[in-house]
């Protein structure tokens, strides 16, 4: 099967080209930031890994119930990792959005609670599921622009100092879903310094999900949040999330939660009426799969080996289709699951639903945007990681030609 | 080391038997429903049981993200248990608690909630962490009598005549914790019937944790809820709970609820807010480990025949120091953790802080009762499954010392 692509942009010629598409009966999704098989297969050895050993090395049977903030060991690595005392960090379950509901849900028990509005920074384009848990927390969104360094601050910081009603902010600092932006040191810092800034309690949400997750080793780093928080005095406003979901098994790795003792003791007190502790044998199982600093890094280069030619096969495609901008622009990530799509105003629904009738399903247009509402309609995530490298190009192929046409037909209109 | 006991009741020869302990430096711990190491070892085959394969017998890549209710083949494994469609089970993560925590939190939201009180039935004694999920969740208790054959039915049943505030009930309806009784099929009728009678929505939190956990063949079976509650028409009010965390390991098994498919699929709507989906690889290691009712059946009888000789000793000990009823009464469990006793009212504290200054940890006295307030101040859980056999003998034997010295003392103010 070959997908034919139009090499001018004639309307008529890329309608016929699109026709053509509808016969081929494509099936393809491009939607959700999922692991392909042969990624989740690097950690095949998981299961088995602990050859009749549940004991930890400090001693602790795994087996057994116990250890409400995790596998000492654990806490110590993941500290390790991001500027953290073992007693700054928690270790849980599979679910690192579950740890952000719950923290998130627990922080926002001390701030103002009068019965009046809550607001809640979002840059944006950003993480559907972020924004999900700010409503079902009853917390207004405010989206804040995201730009190539993150949030725009200056926006950020004015804000803040205007409306006493927000009480925190949703960030995704490095490789962030879906533009693939890393924070700038700057920015950092900045962030870092927003709790003393606010007129009551305020939450940073550092959903660290893709720190490890460079494809390239040139892709910048991030500044330490730990240690510019401690710097400022604000650790204990700061709570830093991360699993291994994307670096082990999506469904079955471990999640962290990273902030101030004090407060994750407090916040252990509350977790205490609902669980007895996490999976421990699973915790010590990636002790041993990933005993330190440098074995992950070593296993995150053999998933960028097998995620980068299907990033580099889009790139390649939009270059080749699209390049010049008068179709739109996008980003090129150094790390991350997603490309970042701007069409031009007003066609990002078209193409999605374009592409869906010869489908090729998207991620629907506004899911980038709080409330999924994309004010422009421009934005369009793209997930290469999941299809084999032939259905990538074939879905980028299929996309670009689908915003060729909704662009043309929308310039005739 | 050998603990001396007196072999009359002299309350002299007590307080030198007793003083005598003081030497001996004991450290035991009889307060928690732990499993011991070596029930823990026969599952230990769980870690490498998949063997390489990590795709469900449905086709479900178990490494991936997905399936919020969980491995649909354990979904029908549970269903078939407890006499429910799969599409009436969801199985989650490795904690019923938090199911159950979750659960309740949710069907409270559509029970009235002008701001006024809301009450619970408590039968008690009872499992402290139910307690607390109440406490938690600002639903004021209600003691309720636990009979050998379940609740007091007339008690429940008239009450909720009476208020119109009561939402729910908790119910560990076989091998009750801490008393074992097994609730009778009238009972169990009865109960499916509670939410005809009450005034609003009313909730059966039927935490069926010891549903398999007979210490004999000839254990009193539980009659079907499910069945019962259909008849009634109430299944929509009632909410299953089990997990396999005293089947296989304690902090690391799998968690199911049973409920209405239609209420379940409201919960897993509520529960897609803060998860993705519960560890599938877990899962399937337990499908694979107990892929079915008689397999299950087998290894509860491997877990039996460890378990059984730790309550006999128990009950020996109570048996020859105690019998007659002078100095209380407890029971005789044919299943599940737990022997509870009854001291004379008022000397359970002074027992537990006996023990407790020789080096035997109880479960604090009050833990069975909502508040932590036994009424009569008599109640003791013990619960013999974790110590070696040898060490719960040593407990057993200070415990009834202990008991003996309380009840002499008492006597002679």
């Amino acid at each position: 099967m070959t997908i034919a692509h139009s090499n001018n942009d004639d309307l008529q010629a890329l309608e016929e080209s699109y026709k053509a598409l509808t016969e081929l009966g494509l099936d393809l999704d491009l939607t959700r930031g999922k692991p392909a098989p042969e990624q989740l297969a690097l950690s095949d050895s998981l299961d088995g890994i602990l050859q009749g050993n549940y004991r930890s090395d400090s001693g602790v049977d795994v087996r057994n119930y116990g250890e409400l903030m995790g596998l000492f060991e654990l806490r110590e690595l993941f500290g390790e990792l991001f500027d953290l005392h073992p007693n700054e960090v928690l270790v849980g379950g599979n679910s690192s959005l579950s740890l952000m509901y719950l923290a998130l849900e627990y922080a926002l028990q001390h701030s103002n609670n009068d019965g009046g509005v809550r607001r809640f920074l979002c840059p944006a384009p950003g993480y559907d599921r972020h924004f999900s848990v700010c409503e079902r927390l009853d917390l207004e969104m405010i989206s804040v622009p995201l730009n190539d360094n993150g949030p725009d601050m200056d926006v950020v910081e004015s804000l803040l100092a205007e409306d006493g009603t927000i009480c925190g902010i949703w960030c995704v600092p490095r490789f962030s879903n879906p533009t693939g932006c890393v924070y700038s040191d700057d920015t950092v810092a900045r962030i870092a310094r927003l709790p003393q800034h606010a007129s009551g309690p305020f939450t940073v949400m550092w959903d660290n999900a893709y720190a490890v997750h460079a494809l390239t080793p040139e892709a910048p780093a991030l500044a330490s949040i730990s240690k510019a928080a401690r710097e400022a005095g604000t650790l204990a406003s700061v709570l830093q999330f991360g699993s291994t979901s994307k670096v082990t098994f999506a469904g079955a790795g471990v999640a962290f939660l990273g902030a101030d003792a004090d407060w994750l003791s407090g916040f252990a007190k509350h977790l205490s009426f609902r669980t007895i502790g996490p999976d421990k044998v699973n915790q010590l199982r990636h002790l041993r799969f990933l005993p330190d600093a440098q074995a992950i890094e070593a296993h995150m280069a053999r998933q960028a080996a097998l995620i980068k030619p299907k990033f580099e096969a889009v790139l390649q495609v939009l270059e080749k289709e699209l390049a010049g901008q008068e179709f739109g622009q996008w980003t090129t990530p150094q790390g991350g699951y997603f490309i970042s799509f701007d069409t031009l105003p007003g066609l990002a629904k078209d193409v999605v639903a374009l592409a869906a009738a010869v489908g090729v399903k998207l991620t629907p247009a506004g899911a980038t945007y709080p409330y999924g509402q994309d004010p422009t309609d421009s934005n369009i995530r793209l997930a290469p990681t999941y299809p084999c490298l032939e259905d990538v190009e074939r879905c980028a192929q299929v996309f670009a030609l689908c915003v060729k046409l909704a662009t043309l037909r929308a310039a005739q209109n």
